[in-house]
């Protein structure tokens, strides 16, 4: 039998058995010399591998580099990660910079080249301090509980790490899924501005990781939208080790679904987080969509109203301005008929059957003051339901992005 | 023999010969009171319409009825404007409302209902006062240059009005082409939040204005981003009464592509003022790329530059920070091989062939902190190209649209 899910308390990557993490300051973040910019994941053992990345036409050639190490399909002992440049944009020297890190990180790690996965992130178009990073990876100490200074290690304009864990019980073992991940601008679907790192105790078959992967990422991080971009590169990727000693989950095995859910959960986590911690963001938007044709117009319908810039300047002006919604779904490209919709925010009912329902407007605003916004669309058409995550549109968001590089 | 192109200074909507235009304030917007909210336009005799309409699901039913008043075919009169309230998201009410609007319009102008166009902007989800716009169709009085008034009418957050006219020569009569525009938030390619009317004095076959109409607008307010949004309510509408006595345009005819490119000149002459005038921006971003594979490429990527927040927040701070410009590329959908992409702000070459072109910062940085900012692309691809209008994305905008109905 599966137990349920459980959260973690202060869970992070390491939380899973047999991955240790650190990171340190190498010197590539200048403009913000208190952060860690440089960190490694390791795992004793060989890991079950998979990944989902930026769908960008103009991709990190550090991105380049791990699609190749995925396709060779080689087990994956760990990952290196920077911040702070992107190694993007930098024309063929970033391939060659990308594959020197990984090597460098490999021969740290006492690892193979083809075994570690490389990660950058930050400002596009500049070239990658070598030296520095070839320093860092010496200066880097592995411990059991060293997965928030890798969380620390891939900031950019987060203002917080983000980390979660959860548990969940497997044919008799309690394994372990635990992830950070870090925005915060460049967000939007078809993968974040976002690195995220997900490690698991558990043993699974990578087909059946790399099968269930690309769903998961379209009902989580792709569902997250903070600013409409998308980086050159984004990164989702799992490994999983097998210490916790379970019967190997596969497609069909008894624990295939328990294991699915678990990393749909975590990941629901993580994106919760990245909202939150959205580039001068003050409240977390949440939409939900029933009712819709399908799956796909919900997921449409969803996105739209998170990303739509005037619903979230009025999430942060806590104005119940639901024309704005009407709008959002209006041009969202979802099949709908405008005398079937409710509406709610918050769990208020504000239209019904396609009419403006009377509400309490200071009681909605008061509600919309708080920490979490969430919408509430049933379309009525059929089952398709979707939810996504956003954040408000604040002055901070103006501020830090027009003064990024200078 | 077409003459060129001609700027009319100071021109306006009834710059057109034969057409009369006024407004006037019947309360409907409270929150600007120092504003007209309603306005009228008449031909002297009948036209010949064309319009393109928001590509919205969820349509005003002011939309609706101009839809059919189009579809019927018959010549039209004039037209009636409010501001203030968008007649949208009100259930069958607002279906009545149109049709009563346009009727008692058509009454103050002499005219018949089916002659009458109805347009209504503003705040979505609350009803017209009926009774205020049936006192103001009495207020109105029309005049020969009244097409300020008009302009002023349309106005919701706009700073200033939107007037253009051009002039140009067609078979030995100097034909004029007016036009009027609101924006200016919930603005974004398949039509903005965005009213656009347009008078010509010259005889144009109605067939012939409504099959050139469409692919103009795609390439002037259908290539105008200020935030993305799409409203329920935006319509561009050109009216020709044939007062300057030319012989009739149509397609095939001498002077078809004469005035083809005299009136698409006029909407990027509006086009232009709407991006200037973009809630809260300072600066006018242009888009301009060419060598891609083919015209809808070209539109891609112009338009994701000019929209993306990241790109329009650097503008503000006048920041070339291109690593951004590549990564809007990136995500735009349009086919391009990174090492051929060359970029140019206002100009300046700062990417060659993907590599980054060292330039002088200082000199790139004064140049954006001007009126505009222009950036050029070239995919070296192939020839599509296109342009794109927008502009900088400022703390402005977020205190205007986090504030509007509370």
């Amino acid at each position: 039998m599966a137990g349920p899910i459980n959260h973690v308390e202060g869970g992070t990557i390491t939380t899973a058995k047999g991955f240790k993490a650190g990171g340190t300051y190498v010197g590539i973040k200048t403009f913000t010399e208190d952060k860690m910019d440089m960190g490694l994941l390791l795992s004793d053992t060989p890991c079950a591998a998979a990944g989902v990345f930026t769908k960008s036409a103009l991709v990190s050639p550090s991105v380049t580099v791990n699609r190749e190490t995925m396709a060779a399909g080689g087990p994956i002992r760990g990952m290196v990660v920077n911040s702070g440049i992107a190694n993007a944009g930098v024309g063929e020297q970033g391939y060659t910079d990308a594959k020197e890190m990984a090597a460098v990180a490999a021969a740290g790690l006492g690892v193979k080249a083809e075994e570690v996965f490389v990660f950058s992130t930050g400002v596009i178009g500049v070239e990658l301090p070598m030296t520095l990073i070839k320093q860092g990876v010496e200066q880097i100490e592995l411990s059991d509980d060293g997965g928030n200074s890798l969380a620390r290690a891939m900031m950019t304009t987060d203002t917080h790490t983000k980390e979660a864990a959860v548990t969940v019980n497997v044919g008799g073992k309690e394994i372990n899924i635990s992830g950070v991940a870090k925005g915060s601008g460049m967000i939007h679907p078809n993968m974040a501005t976002m690195l995220c790192f997900v490690a698991t105790d558990a043993a699974v078959e990578q087909d059946f990781l790399r099968s269930i992967l690309p769903d998961i990422a379209d009902s989580t991080l792709n569902m997250l939208d903070i600013d409409g971009d998308t980086s050159t590169n984004d990164s989702l990727v799992v490994l999983a080790n097998g210490a916790a000693g379970n019967a190997v989950i596969s497609a069909g095995s008894a624990d295939a679904d328990t294991f699915r859910d678990a990393l749909m959960e975590l990941l629901v986590q993580l994106t919760r987080q990245l909202a939150q911690d959205g580039e001068g963001a003050t409240t977390l938007i949440v939409a939900k969509v029933e009712g819709a044709k399908n799956i796909a117009d919900a997921r449409l319908a969803a996105k739209t109203i998170t990303s739509s810039l005037l619903v979230k300047s009025a999430v942060y002006g806590a104005d119940p301005n639901w024309g704005r919604l009407i709008m959002a779904l209006g041009r969202s490209g979802a099949e709908m008929v405008e005398s079937k919709i409710d509406l709610y925010i918050n769990g208020v009912c504000i239209m019904e059957s396609g009419k403006p329902v009377p509400f309490a407007r200071d009681a909605v605003v008061a509600l919309m003051r708080g920490d979490e916004v969430t919408f509430g669309v049933n379309l009525n058409l059929s089952d398709g339901q979707a939810t996504a995550w956003g954040c408000d549109l604040t002055e901070e968001y103006v501020v830090i992005n027009s003064a990024y590089t200078t």
